[in-house]
């Protein structure tokens, strides 16, 4: 089986993978998060894994997108506990390290080690893409943000570990693939559902949307807005719960929230997982 | 007076900070958002102007996060009506024109427009700067897109104008200041409030939180979540609703509010901004 993430080999969305899948899968690296979509789309790779939150930085807005724009459904969540290594070439000591490139995100998880270290930060496209750049560049005084695992896969040298400021980082993954027959829930685990939906641009409209959930104790995890293009200021919203679309009082919520929504989208109901510890 | 924007000169900031100002103010350009925080907590610009969301791509969440992080106040609010302009250089013509580039945001933007044209895109810092970087590489072959007035600054040719692939495309910017004594506020005028909270995570507390607004007819215009640090999964709630808290039902609202927020801010209560039409 193959699934598609987004990143270089050894990407963090490629170690949730095999946390979630298993080592028997084939990991399909593709360039963009749209790549995994059209990956999937194309049936190049039966499934794929797409961060969507990290508890830092917050939402990953293009992946809530794509869930819109795609008919994927997602069949289940991961969450991946992000732990981050600054890595040297295999010669190279922390001494002479100056500059040090990664992306963007995982630069800005470490300010703080960085900035007591010294060294100066250079933002490139992707954590375990600046290991192959460290690897190609060969400069001793270079060092890159990124796993365990990539600095494995490169055969490069792990300088230090831990070095994010704040352990509670965590990221939450999607497993998407196209939708099927009529899925088989298991009643004895518990579930999750996404939902997606637009509702008329009236005062307190939000509001009964979610009373819909609070009116019957269902549990909301996660409420995101995203614009609606060509209606400015209009938005989607998504919102996840707990409980299963089989569930006689969520598809009763559901009903409900459908007299409201201008729009209404399942994005899927699945299996709800565990967190990880916060320990490396 | 000095307003601190980020960006280029020619930057769109910059020419919703001369719609929103007048043109007697000086612009003081910034590096970054945190640049232009510092410029106005040190007095090097008595305001600054933000970018807080557009009608297409979203909320810019840096600066949702900056205005928790400072003690400045929102006093106004700019909308901006967004038109792009494919820019070449002046003895360049549409028909040379092979490769384009912009800040990633205005580039997907034109994503139709530069696809019918043929172009292939690179991503650079800014989208005022991608003009001068047309400028210094003074390559025919190569078009940058970003305002009319940047392309004016810079003394470039305009290739095509309006590029953009939903012309309703507007952004939201706030103007912000240290706090200072009590400001008096116009009550011929109709204002907007922007506040900042977290609540204790149990079920229902969002719903409860917005029944303060609708149980007073309050007219809610955004919500956004931002993560919060060190809670996995727990949020930070900012709200724009219409109303004064010098209006008796809006202050009786927040006193409300405050009995199930676990922390509460005010960040600013402003007169409200008409949205500029459409048409260029």
């Amino acid at each position: 089986m193959f699934v598609a993430f987004q990143g270089e080999p050894g990407a963090y969305s490629e170690a949730a993978l095999f946390e979630h899948y298993g080592s028997n899968v084939q990991s399909l690296p593709c360039l963009s998060f749209d790549d995994v979509f059209e990956a999937v789309n194309t049936g190049k790779a039966e499934e794929g894994l797409i961060p969507i939150e990290n508890s830092l930085a917050g939402s990953i807005h293009r992946n809530y997108d794509l869930l819109l724009q795609n008919s994927l459904i997602v069949i289940g969540e991961h969450f991946l506990s992000v732990h981050h290594c600054l890595i040297g070439l295999p010669n190279s000591e922390i001494g002479r390290i100056q500059r040090v490139i990664s992306h963007p995100q995982a630069l800005a998880q470490c300010e703080g080690s960085l900035r007591r270290l010294g060294l100066v930060s250079e933002a490139v496209y992707d954590t375990a893409g600046s290991v192959k750049i460290l690897q190609q560049r060969s400069d001793p005084t270079l060092a890159a943000v990124a796993s365990r695992r990539a600095a494995n896969l490169y055969k490069m040298k792990i300088l230090l570990e831990n070095i994010e400021d704040n352990p509670a980082n965590f990221t939450r993954f999607l497993a998407i693939r196209p939708p099927t027959e009529k899925d088989h829930q298991d009643s004895r685990v518990p579930y999750k559902t996404s939902i997606v939906f637009a509702l008329n641009n009236q005062p307190g409209a939000l509001f009964k949307a979610l009373s819909v959930f609070a009116l019957r104790d269902i549990d909301l995890t996660k409420i995101e807005s995203r614009p609606l293009a060509g209606k400015p200021w209009e938005y989607f919203f998504y919102i996840d719960f707990a409980g299963s679309i089989e569930e006689v009082k969520c598809s009763r919520a559901l009903d409900h929230l459908k007299e409201y929504a201008s729009f209404f989208r399942i994005l899927g109901s699945y299996p709800r997982s565990q967190m990880p510890s916060e320990k490396p």
